[in-house]
């Protein structure tokens, strides 16, 4: 990305919650704010309750406003429907009560915005205009925590449209190769531990928000991880109360970013502290509080979470076993994500030290087995091999560039996947003793992956009733090349006899 | 080898079961062999009992003769300790009574004869004369089958070392790439299915007890699967009375043998018309019959076999996951040997195209997770992809020459392991969530072991109370490079940052 593009991106990011007046249209999915003059003595975040109804027709949707610093409270809303939107602005507070009705118009979608991405057929995801959505997501945890230099560095290396997901923290993060300080702090106080934790730090938030519409621009995802262990500070140890008034705060201040997806944690069943209620609880919260049902998870360390809480949208799972996707699919009914398979690296933590071929290996599996995967970098060039004093960015945390082999690959499946006729279901049209991943699209189109394994030949069994083309993928060196004849039914098929090779095959057109 | 090496071999096999006098003296664990004339006529298999009591000292061997056609009777006796054993035999024949007594002289075995491989201590396997026994095993299932010039090369190939056992079938197999006949038949009658199952052909079983004597001379145990699935002639649906005849033909024949194991199966479980309860009677009929006991096991398709049958000596197993070796161990208490891991190959059946890399990882995460693996090959360069018609010979059932790129780096594994101090028992020297398999000796030797990942540098946690040299090898390359440094307790170790990466760790003499 050339620099005047990531100033236009920067730029254009700065005024997606724009300060529209009442009379200005409103793009649909994208954000309404109001800014109120309110009281700032006492303590404006747990004095002031500040919330108001938006109505269309039959529907009302509730918000909560929040206060914002300064003496400012702000009211954001999300318009799901075209068409004029009345709201009321209910307040504790005089001086709040003063502005307290308005109308915003709701225009439609622009073809570039989708909406957020919901749920759709069950088991896999798409926008809410009912575009598919295929994630292909990256992690940088702390990346919103770093300098602005180092976050636009992140940002250029996004734009080159390898992923569309990402998986962030909230709160900083505290882990070798990340002991540096954020930014700003969450809360008021002192670092390290003497937080004020009824008065949060709006500049902490507006960073964060500002993160997320960056990465709306550039079409992906953001992931917000709500809680997790690596923490030096005492967020992962906070009270119910000051648990409960973040996730307020949260909801009211980004589930207006339609890209924002909650996962209540990075590796729950490693904060020790936290016993298995607390999760139904956030989850609980979420659902409750959140007027526009964003997708919502748990992510696991060890133990994966058990999804059937119907408050959970999807399964987030923390696995190397890609492959496994499909029997996730079948146990819970709803979409799989691998958010992480272990990460592209060479550390001495063994999650962290996979070749690019099997990062990229693991992305297939997971692929053709009806899942989709998340990527991960960890890639060192450091002297101080343990990261115990080091300032090396490692993209897994910080963001910066990357240096690995597979993102470049993982693209590549991406644009297949894009190309696809439609959402992916696993079969087998292999059923030798082992079969290899498959998904299809309604018999008219297979991705069919022989993993890290060499086969010169296959012996398929496809249906009768059509004709296929068929062409050998080789998801290294990023070739698709058709074969000369077309295959029907029982049909052998000559092979390369390398390692990393798919086939996609797809019907005839009559 | 060249040819006068084979030939020499080939010789020097023929004469090992040799009709000496009595008065000749036996190399311990080789063959003391006596053949007697007797009847010819109705049916010597059936009408005739033939049995020697062999007495030295406290200890008596009973073993039974067999019917060698021609009207020739055999004794067959492996004295497994050295001084004067006397015996007599007994017969309902008053022909086979006439020679009834005699004795041998059992001298002390020659430093390359170390007796049959045991069971030492629980889960290791020996030599009866304590020497380790570390197997590095492969596969040519039907290789006794074909004809002797494809015979001789397959003795070239294994005269190579890289491997020190063999499984193979007694049977014939049929599947493709094996549709040929068999040289020789084991019953009397006609191909394909017309036999008389009363009446052993005794060429059937000369040509096998040849190419076990064979095997055993340059070094390799001879893995003997008594029943398969993969049968076109009715050997695999025989009724109990043939089969119990044909186990009790196969010891009185073979158990003299020192390099022979049994197998009461290749894939136990795809022999769907033998109940349970058929293993565990073929496993009791050795245990009570060979006079040896020499190592027993059933070895499966799908569902591994359980081993906590006393007449199991050890787990054989296939599954391609051999890092959970340690597992089985555990479990069992009995060595572990996975004597299918999937084939180095390019077919187009799933289990038959692992790369050489894939395999040679298979080796190492085995033998570091505490257990032993063995080796097959399935490379095809035939323009028949499917092998239905196909006479190409592929090493995994017909033998031939090896194409594949593990065995060479087996063999350096096998070098490897051959070099250490003793038998290596799992352990973990490092934590970091998910361990590499890791085996010791005894605190004084590691070999550790990084599968398929790329560390740049891995942190050790070793004993205080001794200093370390460390090697790193490279498994593939073949190369093995010791660091400069010693290293002792908590140790960051510099590493090549190269899948297929391990390191041997020896304790510094004092």
């Amino acid at each position: 990305m050339k620099k005047t593009l990531l100033a236009t991106l920067i730029a254009s990011s700065c005024i997606l919650p724009s300060q529209v007046s009442a009379q200005q249209p409103i793009e649909k999915w994208r954000i309404f704010e109001t800014t109120l003059k309110g009281p700032s003595s006492g303590n404006p975040f747990t004095d002031t309750q500040l919330t108001a109804e938006f109505i269309n027709e039959q529907d009302t949707v509730v918000v909560s406003g929040f206060y914002d610093g300064d003496g400012l409270y702000k009211i954001r809303f999300m318009p799901q429907k075209e068409g004029r939107w009345n709201y009321a602005i209910s307040s504790n507070s005089k001086q709040l009560k003063g502005k307290k009705k308005g109308h915003i118009v709701c225009t439609p979608a622009k073809p570039t915005n989708h909406g957020p991405v919901m749920v759709q057929d069950s088991v896999y995801f798409g926008y809410a205009d009912g575009t598919p959505f295929y994630p292909f997501g990256t992690t940088c945890y702390a990346w919103v925590h770093q300098n602005d230099t180092l976050i636009d560095q992140t940002l250029e290396t996004l734009s080159n449209g390898y992923f569309n997901k990402m998986r962030m923290c909230i709160f900083p993060k505290s882990y070798n190769w990340n002991l540096n300080e954020p930014e700003h702090y969450p809360f008021e106080g002192e670092a390290l531990k003497d937080w004020d934790y009824t008065r949060f730090n709006p500049k902490y938030f507006q960073n964060i928000e500002h993160r997320v519409a960056q990465l709306d621009s550039l079409g992906i995802e953001a992931d917000l991880i709500i809680f997790h262990p690596y923490d030096r500070w005492g967020f992962g140890s906070m009270d119910r109360e000051t648990e409960d008034r973040y996730i307020n705060y949260l909801i009211a201040r980004f589930a207006p970013y339609k890209n924002v997806w909650w996962s209540m944690a990075n590796e729950y069943d490693f904060m020790t502290n936290k016993p298995a209620e607390d999760w139904v609880h956030y989850l609980d919260m979420f659902a409750k509080n959140d007027p526009y049902g964003h997708l919502s998870s748990v992510h696991n360390g060890s133990v994966v979470y058990d999804f059937s809480d119907p408050n959970i949208t999807h399964a987030s799972i923390q696995n190397a076993n890609t492959f496994e996707a499909k029997d996730y699919l079948k146990r819970y009914k709803k979409p799989v994500s691998y958010d992480e398979c272990r990460y592209e690296g060479n550390i001495y933590l063994s999650w962290g030290n996979l070749t690019g071929k099997e990062m990229v290996n693991k992305f297939w599996q997971g692929v053709c087995s009806g899942g989709y995967v998340t990527h991960g970098e960890t890639l060192s060039s450091d002297t101080d091999k343990l990261g115990e004093k080091s300032d090396e960015v490692l993209w897994w945390s910080k963001g910066g560039v990357l240096r690995g082999e597979s993102p470049e690959r993982i693209k590549f499946l991406r644009d297949i996947v894009k190309a696809s006729p439609g959402h992916l279901a696993p079969t087998v049209i292999y059923e030798w003793w082992m079969p290899y991943p498959c998904v299809t699209y309604n018999e008219e189109y297979y991705l069919l992956y022989f993993n890290r394994d060499q086969p010169a030949s296959i012996y398929l069994f496809l249906p009768e009733t059509a004709n296929y083309n068929v062409d050998v993928i080789d998801a290294w060196d990023m070739t698709i090349t058709r074969l000369d004849s077309t295959y029907s039914g029982n049909s052998l098929v000559q092979l390369p006899g390398k390692e990393l090779t798919a086939l996609r095959i797809v019907k005839v057109e009559e």
